[in-house]
């Protein structure tokens, strides 16, 4: 029998946000049921609950930045165990067939990932996120959260984590790089205690200087504003690798002019307008312009025993579900330092 | 004392191709005098003479396919002697100084390579290309063309089969790897036949079915149009590595689509308009879009090497040089298959 829990709602794209109880359904054999203590809130859970990315089905349940512990698991599930410190991220199935799935990279799925919410999955029932409090998910999309990391901090790593992990690894961030990280939020900040942990020369290229003190605390080696064009000229063929964590447009070209030989740019965001890219800001020092999303879920194992090795947790302001309405204000105006938390024993 | 020399030069952007003598300097003590055999006649000649690109410097003799017999060398010439067979394509200097030339990546020489033509070299004086009957050139700049390949197939390769090797080695095609040639031209026809040679599965991708027995003979393993849409669905998510070879604008997100997971796109071209590449085109499957430009000088022996060894020149049509403005028309109009070689006996 489905067992009620309390959630926090999106019911239409102009209202806010409310309390209510969901189902959540009885685990089935390889199901882990997972009483969620945070959940973090991604600028995607705000794109979702107002519809700005046009395909919202409400309601829904936003939250795909999950950590909690197991309460029960089916009869045949080996991975996990009750009082397991867990999360989930930004998918909860995916077809397992196709040759992105047997490669560990389930988030390029062929047939398309089960999103955690706001999806449908393989038995046709609509998915709810994190903003609730219990979630129930097949084993094989459910990570292991190391002692090393407190579950509040860990949350937002479950998809600001990954996704700037992923990339970073990917492209090899190491000793004798050089990475920038365009934008310092709830992404950015983590890519710079991530690039900064894998021994990168770390650059934040940031619209102001106003961040400047948190960005070299967190482990930026430098630190620039690209509101002064001198950025640019200075900066010029720089970079053995850029992440763009902006989902706003920007002169791409500008960036891309930033990197060495051989440089990728990676972008993370999915702005509005197609990115103009001129032949020549990638035929001159052979560059790339790239992309990438979030990442597997050995991927993503893997990253969350990264972070605990290196300390690294986001950096976060936890709220209370009454909150939730003002943070999204908040996220949307860039205030807040640097990732908001929800403390699931309020809903 | 400078030597005269017979050359074909343009004089306006629209004026046509005119016999002329230029002079060509005394060998320096590093130069090398190649008697020139066959020239290939490369769109970006074109483009120079034409003043497409809007930074024609009249008159100039163009001409980056270069393939002859050293003549003459300079006191301390050692890579060289008379009579030896050599090659030069689209550059003749470079500050040798910066990251780039000291890693043998001279064509992204930070303070600029010396084009071949319609640049300044670094004594101050313009450079004239290859439709005339001798150049003089550093011997770090000249290659080498082994036996096994006639001159006048090779004079291509040191642009268009340069062009299509470098980023087919830089991007790994070779056996198990997917790879698609956009465009079966000048440039297409040489990268077909290396990545055949290199041990890829090779696809062409034309606008039409016209030249399909062409391609395949040249070494594709598979051919589609693509005007007929089907092309776009049945192919999705098929190659490790796409290499653009169009210079005009292309619907390039419908090229990406056929991008595997990691897969690249890379362009050759420098189409008039920037190139509009939607987020979601690379953030899935973590693509990348990437520019590529010649190669080096190193590169460029290996290139010829390789051809050498797997029997590739490029396919021709020798002209006498009274049939170059027709030719130039005739490129234009896609009319030539693959590539027009000047006799240079006939300046």
């Amino acid at each position: 029998m489905p067992t009620t829990v309390n959630a926090y709602i999106a019911t239409a794209a102009d209202q806010p946000l409310e309390a209510t109880t969901i189902q959540r359904r009885d685990p089935k054999p390889h199901d882990v049921v997972i009483d969620i203590a945070y959940a973090g809130i991604c600028h995607s859970d705000i794109h979702t609950a107002r519809s700005e990315w046009g395909r919202t089905a409400f309601p829904v349940v936003p939250g795909h930045e999950i950590a909690g512990l197991v309460s029960a698991v089916g009869s045949e599930v080996t991975r996990y165990q009750v009082g397991d410190r867990v999360g989930v991220g930004c998918f909860v199935d995916s077809c397992r067939e196709c040759d992105a799935c047997k490669q560990g990279e389930e988030q390029y799925c062929e047939r398309g990932m089960t999103g955690t919410y706001n999806a449908v999955d393989r038995d046709g029932e609509p998915t709810h996120g994190g903003y609730s409090t219990a979630i129930v998910v097949d084993e094989n999309y459910v990570c292991g959260i190391p002692e090393g990391i407190d579950l509040d901090v860990a949350a937002p790593l479950l998809c600001a984590g990954i996704t700037l992990y992923s990339p970073l690894r990917h492209w090899q961030a190491g000793p004798g790089k050089k990475v920038a990280i365009i934008g310092l939020g709830g992404l950015g900040h983590v890519g710079v205690k991530i690039a900064h942990a894998m021994g990168a020369e770390v650059t934040v290229l940031s619209q102001s200087l106003k961040k400047m003190e948190d960005g070299h605390r967190l482990g930026a080696d430098h630190y620039y504003a690209t509101s002064d064009p001198d950025t640019f000229t200075a900066l010029r063929n720089e970079f053995d690798l850029i992440i763009n964590t902006v989902s706003a447009n920007l002169d791409i070209k500008q960036y891309l002019s930033l990197l060495a030989i051989n440089g990728t740019l990676v972008e993370l965001g999915l702005p509005e307008h197609p990115i103009e890219v001129p032949a020549f800001a990638v035929t001159a020092n052979r560059r790339s312009f790239a992309g990438s999303m979030i990442g597997g879920i050995a991927e993503t194992q893997e990253m969350l025993e990264f972070c605990a090795e290196h300390g690294i947790g986001s950096e976060i302001e936890v709220i209370g579900a009454d909150k939730i309405n003002e943070a999204y204000d908040r996220v949307v105006a860039s205030d807040v330092r640097y990732r908001f938390v929800i403390d699931t024993a309020t809903l």
